[in-house]
């Protein structure tokens, strides 16, 4: 196997204690030429669809080969098993949990194999830090070009998260639900373009999204569009559409936030 | 052009969003021997001086041809330009909105392009994040060697920050403003060396600061120098008056912050 | 000196000021091969305590001859002494103010040295910022090679942390404190595996752990084991005992935090 330069990290470690910085070293520590680039730490603890979903907003602006570690994980030192995912352009180390399961509903191969080559853990192994004894350091030699085959078998019984699913209601109509809130308080919600291949017509169609009680009639093109106080929507840079304000948060706007439903009527 | 081996990054997207390590990995993915540094992503949302003074406190101190990408961008997805600056030492790439205004004003040197060889950018380049699909792969191309001269044409009417000016009020007083509230809650003013020389001398001559109903009469060396509850003046790391506490927020104990109005009297 | 290709920051300078990133462009400003990586910088601020836990949980899995720049600094402009550790594998640059307390208990050489040459400062020396002007170019310059003999003269005086010791009640208990909560609410007690190798024995004997009014009766192995609502004990990945609640914060359910007392009593 060629050496890959790059791993990322994805976690619910947070930034307050060294979880990550070590997680850095032992990844360093097996290859010391790997540039490592943390994705996001702010993953709410133990939440896996926000993890599926940060992880699968970012790798594909990655380089090829690029290793991604992903480590939310309710069930660590239970027997859940740690996993590596290879698809057509990158590779993937997570446990067994479904946290990689939007990056597999986007790729078209999505190979799974059970890491069972213990010799590539750090010795012993904890029982409450995987990230750093099992994930960081097979991430660090898969970096080092060990091959993936090296590691164990491929299985198929992996986990798969269930995810919120869009509901088509009739011809017109959508029912989703807000997946996350951003940084700007912008509510992102599982509504895709390709379930509402309405909303990219120039000009979009006639258009409604009830939320929190609440009727948006617009769909902008960019947040400076919004006039001051309006909600609005938009397709967001991820390809979900949102809803947002100009530059306050619609989240706190609406007393809305993740898992508040959505529905969207298309015409008058 | 010979490559540059460092980009940085400052935005105001913080951290709890995947947008910093995407944009990461776009630059790692037209140039993977980039090495990319945070400069900070806490810049308050979409405001322009904060911004500007936090990539002026901060690019000297990076090595020569370093590119310095600066993303606070109300106005994504409208008609504000995308720009590269060149400065005698540095590159910045950011929006037109002002935000470099603070560098400006240091740099006897401050060459400003428009940025318009679409070739650049990340196809197709969405209304809302051009800190992914604009400035980072500008960016990424900069530091893999090509020329500034390859992106766009010169112009000379960019955008320039109205930024608060400190007053002088007869021979001996001086009117300014809290600019921000450092981690440690010091109060930095808009207040330089520049302005007010008299701080340098040694001994400083008789002094008084007016902050939130409360008079100061210290100037410090260093903040361990401050007694215990003592408010102090100290002139900070990057050249501002500041207003401190040991051990302890100024702002708290003044319930001051940006934008609070100060007033320095020297003589008795 | 052979090169160090790797370069640590631990401080209590949180991400919300360009402080970090300064530090970052002075080590690469003066050595740009480093790969500078940040272990934490939300020690809290001025804690000594918490600055020496932090490092002393993470040096150890850098490659060997890791320079490690720890800057928790109450003192910074006042006469306390900016020093180098060597240690077998790794190199600190910190102030002498024992934030370092805690490698030194881990490690058999410690040797010490005061950084008297100046002229590997960065010039003017600021009173407040030394993690600018004094400990991130020193990194930078051992980092390029230069040996720590050159920085100045080893010293046997420095100062030592008083650090919260466990103290054995009997033969059966143990009173000890927490040191800190991570990110997940888990209380990190100082207790330690060898401080209480019957936490060791397969299976545990029986175990009563006292903390904030509450009697705890359970070691769990990993904090999946726990039940619902359940405060258990469980040993760290650093190898304190902790007290945790599974997917919960055992911090919030007991009103407990740094400080707070522990008991631990082995047998019925």
């Amino acid at each position: 196997m060629p050496e890959s330069r790059i791993v990322t990290l994805t976690t619910d470690f947070g930034l307050s204690d060294p979880f990550v910085g070590i997680m850095h070293g032992v990844v360093l520590n097996i290859h010391p030429e790997t540039t490592v680039v943390d994705i996001s730490h702010a993953v709410h603890s133990y939440d896996l669809l926000d993890g599926a979903l940060t992880i699968a907003q970012a790798y594909r602006f990655f380089p090829p080969r690029t290793v991604h570690v992903v480590v939310v994980d309710p069930g660590v030192g239970s027997r859940r098993r740690p996993i590596i995912v290879e698809t057509d352009d990158h590779v993937f180390v997570a446990p067994d949990n479904g946290v990689l399961s939007l990056v597999e509903a986007r790729e078209p191969k999505f190979s799974v194999r059970h890491i069972t080559a213990e010799r590539y853990f750090l010795q012993p192994v904890s029982q409450t830090f995987h990230g750093r004894d099992i994930f960081a350091p097979v991430a660090g030699w898969l970096s080092k070009g060990v091959a993936p085959t090296e590691f164990g078998p491929e299985i198929s019984d992996y986990v798969c998260l269930p995810l919120p699913a869009v509901e088509r209601i009739g011809s017109n109509s959508l029912r989703g639900v807000v997946l996350k809130v951003d940084k700007f308080g912008n509510l992102i919600t599982n509504i895709s373009q390709p379930d509402a291949p309405e909303l990219s017509a120039s000009p979009p169609p006639p258009f409604r999204l009830l939320i929190a009680g609440q009727t948006i009639t617009r769909v902008c093109r960019a947040y400076a569009e919004g006039g001051e106080d309006e909600l609005f929507a938009i397709v967001g840079s991820s390809g979900y559409l949102e809803v947002a304000a100009r530059q306050a948060s619609a989240a706190e706007k609406l007393g809305a936030g993740a898992e508040t439903p959505v529905e969207v009527v298309f015409g008058l």
